[in-house]
């Protein structure tokens, strides 16, 4: 494969790099009047190469859910306008999904519109959100519920970043990236599974599985980047997964709730006759694998229910649209009523299914 | 003239409709699940025929400054959420330029992107803003340094609405109505300076030149909506305006200071070489009466000058970018030093010359 792509997007291509020592090399990827905002975990880690860096400003931010709500944005367009940020000039983003979603939104609203440059320095922002344009910002305890489709102008994926991250945020990417080839079909699905033990293993198998997804993803947000039709199976394994997140106070990573998600889906869409046991079966040991650690963690019906209902995608109160697998196994959007046989078997799959 | 165009956008076309007697009919012209974004000053003029208004929530807003800043955007969204707004929902704007800052901004990052239909009360949205997608929102002291390009779904225009506002508020408008005549040309300018006393007297001859003003105006939108070209001509008079603004703290109404700024930039063409003298007599009169009553005010030149450095729009720190009247009267955009001879000619200007 080759080193870099291209995306398109409703403001022209952007261009994805594969590239090894890339915060070293950052003064020469990147010209120009830059304002930096890096995950402070990364600015520690990474002080010497990043002790060169020329940038009009640099604003490290703690990589929690608080920084990314809409009561923190005046903070940083004052600190950017008071470092002399002007119109012509350009964010750069160092870090993982909330340093995104942080310049994203900035970069789509300051001055009506500036460019930025991402360096996902996380397996999920580096194998699925770096592409496809979207930031998601809080507005106090509400998740999410803000947000633009404003890509970056370059992304510059460097692999090397990842090896400072603990094993469960390894897992959590591997997740999106094992839906984003369930998404391909279940061949794509075999193949990533067959290979599981390498991605943490091996820099290169990662590397090419990340190209991989992202290339998958690519086809879809290139026909759909406004998310209104086709684009919308990438939230297999995203509804159900966002209500274990809520239901459990986010005890569970993002893309590992997103792994028991899709195994909720497959389970209920056998359950309830959308598809059959074999597509069930043929997932759950990689999904549980991926999982791990997390099987017996409790989660309340009524509070995974309420979340549900509140889900943005939800339209009515009592029914729930969820991307379900068909009966050849591949992923389709369903809306059906959250009913009493619809509850009995999340109840099922919570109270001893997953763990089977 | 028909009674109602349409405007293209990068989000498809949106209608203007021109209808007497709007709010009234609101239930008759809106449907579906609507939240209302209302000016105060307006709910309680038209308490009668909003009573009977048909909406999931409506928010009362005082048009003023801080209620377009940022730092107040969570106050709006979390209390559309808390009254169960959803993706599928519209936001309605009803009243001038700060409710439809506030309004546009919503439907721009909530949900990341949902519809909004518009009702504009003053003349400055009627017969300028409510069409070309433009948001501006401030940050803390920082003025409009953030916004977006969202444009409404529908816009509704009734003349009627404006007979509430003060004689100087209608005059903020009608520099905008000249400014945008000014900008088609010579004999569109004088052929509005001829009708000049007859707006603020006959509401059908306003409504005909809003009309036009808005034609004009969708000419140069439909052909650069995102403000990188041809449509920059639309700050004329504004570079100085703002200026003129910020200087006096904001005692000068915007439409008012951007009669002032088209005088300014026309003075100035004649001064420094880039019109001639007979486009500055020709536009005085007409743009002088239309500024009275603050031909006196006073205009600190260090503040005035400090203004224009700050300007979004201007690139560097020595050059000022503004549009001018060139030989044949037609603002174009010109870069120059922001030198002595150009700071002269602005000291003058204030001085004496603008009260000849």
């Amino acid at each position: 494969m080759s080193e870099s792509f291209s995306v398109q997007s409703h403001t022209g291509p952007y261009q994805v790099h594969f590239a090894g020592g890339a915060l070293a090399r950052l003064n020469t990827l990147v010209s120009g009047t830059i304002h930096v905002l890096v995950d402070a975990r990364i600015a520690r880690l990474y002080e010497e190469p990043l002790r060169g860096l020329r940038a009009a400003s640099v604003t490290l931010v703690e990589a929690e859910e608080r920084a990314k709500t809409l009561e923190e944005m005046p903070l940083y367009v004052r600190k950017l306008l008071e470092q002399g940020f002007r119109r012509h000039h350009r964010l750069v983003a160092i870090g993982g999904g909330i340093i995104q979603d942080i310049t994203c939104f900035l970069a789509a609203t300051m001055m009506r519109g500036v460019d930025w440059l991402f360096f996902p320095t996380t397996l999920l922002a580096q194998a699925d959100s770096c592409i496809g344009s979207k930031s998601s910002i809080n507005v106090g305890s509400f998740k999410n519920v803000l947000g633009t489709f404003t890509p970056p102008r370059e992304v510059f994926i460097d692999v090397g970043l990842l090896r400072t991250l603990d094993e469960r945020d390894v897992r959590s990417g591997v997740g999106e990236i094992l839906k984003v080839h369930a998404i391909d079909g279940p061949e794509s699905f075999q193949d990533v599974a067959k290979a599981y033990d390498r991605l943490f293993e091996d820099d290169a198998v990662l590397a090419h599985y990340i190209q991989r997804a992202l290339r998958i993803k690519k086809r879809f947000i290139e026909e759909d980047e406004f998310d209104r039709g086709p684009r919308q199976i990438f939230n297999y394994g995203h509804t159900f997964g966002h209500a274990i997140e809520a239901a459990t106070e986010f005890a569970v990573p993002h893309g590992i709730a997103v792994t028991m998600g899709m195994d909720l889906a497959n389970f209920l869409a056998w359950r309830l006759g959308h598809s059959d046991r074999q597509t069930f079966d043929r997932m759950h040991p990689t999904l549980r694998r991926n999982y791990r650690g997390y099987e017996t963690l409790s989660i309340p019906g009524d509070r995974f229910f309420a979340a549900l209902q509140h889900d943005k995608k939800n339209i009515g109160q009592r029914e729930v649209t969820a991307i379900l697998p068909d009966m050849r196994g591949c992923p389709v959007r369903v809306q059906r009523p959250a009913d009493a046989p619809f509850q009995d078997a999340c109840t099922s799959y919570f109270e001893g299914c997953r763990l089977a």
